[in-house]
């Protein structure tokens, strides 16, 4: 059994805080938020839970076992030192922090004291993005070729950080969760062109990553589109997968389509008889289990036994850098730059 | 009436000689191939043609005023400058040349010759695209924002170029026709990352082009993808469309939904109160009418009375220039490359 | 200010409880359900309501002015006709009842007692069939010639009813909102035809239903069906509406298709020179707010100041007629009877 | 090798005289038509095939094998008696007669002559409907339990037949093929409801048809819906099909979706514990092969061998028995007429 206070009651609270109350394994003490017109539903729905506006209530109340910090990207690292160095295991929202280096300072603090750190990137906990790493593990996929996604609709744009911050993570950690994580393909530059159509922040960016062996990725994010698009391919060279995150049915497809090459000429490097081959369509079934429960669960045995998880400290160290290198490339009009 | 000549009866040469067989103010005296059962289809169609593999025998023939050169992009030049050469009136199959050079240098020989040059651009003469143009220049979208199209299938793998060459040309031409023609909007810059996986040639390319006003351009094109995704967004600030050209009922939707800012903190250059607006779908009824038709008609006004054609030599040779800087930048690895 | 008792807290009346107790206009004052376990429910969400497992607190409950009662339809009668002749407002769950007496019955009781008697017909305050109900309302589509809808997914089979009784009221209430209320139309016979594949209760039932001047209506429901499918038109001799209720995006569309007719040759009865015209689509942004909401919000003028609502007990009289003529006719292999 | 005339050349005969021009084993050697344009259309495409307005001209000549009838329906009786009783080979479009008695005849007359007589069911020799044939005999779906079919645009009315006669006959062949020739499972009765809304022939019609052992098969037919709709379920007790025509992509969709039944009280007739199974979908890859093809070298072949084929006339006379019955349904009022 875990005690846990959380720290932050704004959109994504509610849903991590009721997970918390229905997991076997742990119990929500706290909840702190600066708006007093959030307690009073935090009071409404868990008449048990503390409630109170100070932070620190929770960080120096010694029954807290983890501290769930669901606040501003621009707060992670203070309130994170200051949690870990008062001996909670964190679970931090996405992403880690505001640098690279704040991310491997709290990540280092964490490895010192043996406590847990994890990040919330919920989607390695979806019953998709499992399945495709499954499929991408056992092989059936053959080699990787790229991924390719799209993620873009008309969002809210977010006061303190731009479209790359918000909406690339989700991407840059479903590649590591399966190809980094899962191959040991590891990313070796990024570039990065945007454009602002209102004010500072970037709303529209186009994310490139390249990876060991020619592996390419690449992410269109956007807060100014029409329609809600979610497609996501990863392309091996048996077969090929199309995620669509919106649609109600069949989200992942599995294409057993290919490109087949007789030989490829030595001398003049030319592909010689490339033949393409369209095949049957298959769509698993999905887990209908809720990425959240998942990621408590693995969350509360990592602060009980040091288990594992795919998305730990680590893992959001990687992500920030590549969402530093992808901003300084954005800053420098798409320039490569390595890892 | 003009008289048409026909160079190349492969994939796309039936097409052609279809329409302008059909057409009241054309008649095609002649097709060349080198392929003999090539040449014995034009026979079993059409038994009034003349049919041979030597196109010198329509380049010298004084009865024929069009050529049309429909062949590998390789030969384009040297065919191109004998017809114009002879006198004759030329369509040309996209692109115009192999490089940007041989193409200024056929649009010069035509503008000293008073010769019409057209591409076969075709898709400016589609419904679609013809819609997109008169919803653009009406200022029914606003101000344009960018431009974003997805290009990719299972593709036939060419011999002799990659796949900028080979499906870049199509939203090129669609930007300089709805953006460049109808707003006076110019390209500045391009950069392109791609990779490729079988052989010499590039199979899988991320494009971006810089116009005037921040308005940013962004096409994947890709022959290893494993379902035919043609989809091309339009963005404004009053409106946006969704063009999906694969979709059998209503390719064009037109939302009106935008992004509202309240106004734009001058010191900070942030955008304040930025809100999303987002209304009714609206999906045009577009007109039926064969693209190739239309461009057969505009063609034979061109040689017959010099009216002008959305798809002149001076847009192609706009459209090489592109692809040319495109692959200095695939060569350069994503390097920017001023136009 | 209206007190609320609910009787029922199964699949449904959750979303009751919670719709009226965010409404400034009543209170929740008692939640009864024969299970201990749905009651703990009640109490972890609503500590200030009162909970118990007989319905008779509730309706001996002097401070209780209206009775939500969400129980099987065979217990609706005695329930309903035991909280009207306490002197309560009754909110049912649909149907009304198991037989067109007992609504007639429910609704003779109501209208005597000066009380307000609504069924739960949630479709009708969606948005969706708002704006189709307006469109029908202004004359846009012209004269209305067909509905026609299918209502099919992989379901839940009811242990103590059929298809046609769990789904078919739906469209029988959309067809009474949309076609009777606003255009005056009356519903002339039924005729079903359906079968069961698994023990006593149909499965799957072709329901048809007969209007004024030729106007019919077809619905398939089924329990059976591979994919979830919630699609309906309705056509009129300008314009045709399709619905489709599982489209997370433009669910509803309207198509300026029609059929033109140049005249009818009076003595053969031969259409000539029938023609159609393919239009423009429009799909109307609609409105996001909750069914249930609206419903509760006219419940409560109701029993407040005996404002109308289109789904009164005259609505569920007529429509539980209909569903027992369905009935008698699947019974008798599809027979038409008359209303 | 035969020879092959053909009368009628309107909508469908061009698309039958390239598949004939095309086969190895079959040679045109005249097309009649009384439309003098649709003549010089076959003049152009095909020089060495005589052409004329006399049908008798093909009947009589003693080099025809076989005789191509491609005329309204209500000439078929006529035209086909004439071409048999001459000894020819006939292939008639669907549906075979007007009358079942005329079918009856025309095979009747076939079979005495030891004749070839087949007709234009095109759709049985699809890849699509013979997949899901081979689906339906292996037994993978299980038993099957309904056929539901929706078949519905804005369609050109017939002058000479109403919406039952045009698009029903599809759906009835399609249903003989996959369910009575493979399984033996025989149609008992049909009902039909249909309504007209311009002059006399009905433009929308309901059709019921009952096999053996509880099979429900029901089709919508409609010329006046505002999307082409062509979608087919065929819903076995342990997987179902869902096959869209209409759609660029995986037209047939296999869902290892079901019903569990633990057991069926005897007493009750109640099912208990009906669980449903919702599993994978798999789309088979589709053979691209032109149905017509097909066909025709299906007839060439029982012209030449006699080798039998899904389409004779047999099967062209059940076809017409139920298109009677359904007519005669129609007329009153939905009545169930026994075949």
């Amino acid at each position: 059994m875990i005690t846990v206070g959380v720290i932050g009651y704004g959109y994504w609270g509610p849903n991590i805080v009721r997970n918390f109350a229905e997991l076997p394994d742990a119990r929500i003490a706290w909840v702190t938020d600066l708006r007093p017109e959030r307690l009073a539903q935090v009071r409404a729905r868990y008449s048990s839970t503390n409630v109170g506006t100070d932070h620190n209530d929770i960080i120096t109340d010694p029954s807290v076992d983890a501290v769930v910090i669901a606040t501003p990207v621009r707060t992670h690292f203070e309130l994170g030192m200051a949690a870990l160095r008062a001996g909670k295991h964190v679970w931090m929202e996405k992403p880690l922090a505001a640098t690279s280096e704040e991310a491997a300072r709290l990540l280092d603090e964490a490895d010192r004291r043996g406590l847990a750190l994890m990040v919330d990137h919920t989607f390695v906990f979806t019953p998709a993005v499992q399945k495709m790493r499954d499929l991408t593990r056992g092989g059936e996929l053959g080699d990787i070729q790229y991924y390719d996604s799209v993620r873009i609709n008309l969002g809210l744009f977010q006061p303190d950080f731009n479209v790359l911050w918000d909406l690339a993570p989700h991407d840059l950690t479903i590649m590591d969760f399966v190809l980094s994580q899962t191959l040991g393909t590891r990313a070796r530059w990024v570039s990065a062109i945007g454009t602002s159509h209102y004010g500072r922040h970037e709303n529209l960016a186009y994310v490139t990553v390249g990876f060991d062996e020619g592996l390419l990725a690449h992410v269109h994010v956007n807060w100014v589109a029409p329609v809600k698009t979610r497609r996501t391919i990863i392309a091996g060279d048996k077969k090929m997968i199309v995620w669509d995150d919106t649609s109600p049915v069949e989200p992942v497809k599995v294409y057993e389509s290919s490109v087949d090459v007789e030989h490829i000429d030595k001398e003049s490097a030319y592909a010689l008889n490339v033949q393409y081959r369209s095949g049957d369509v298959h769509s698993p079934k999905l887990d209908g289990k809720e990425a959240l429960t998942t990621m408590a669960q693995t969350f509360a045995a990592a602060c009980l036994d040091g288990a594992p998880s795919p998305s730990d400290a680590s893992v959001g160290v990687r992500i920030v850098r590549m969402l530093d290198a992808a901003q300084k490339s954005l800053d420098q009009h798409g320039a490569r730059i390595e890892l």
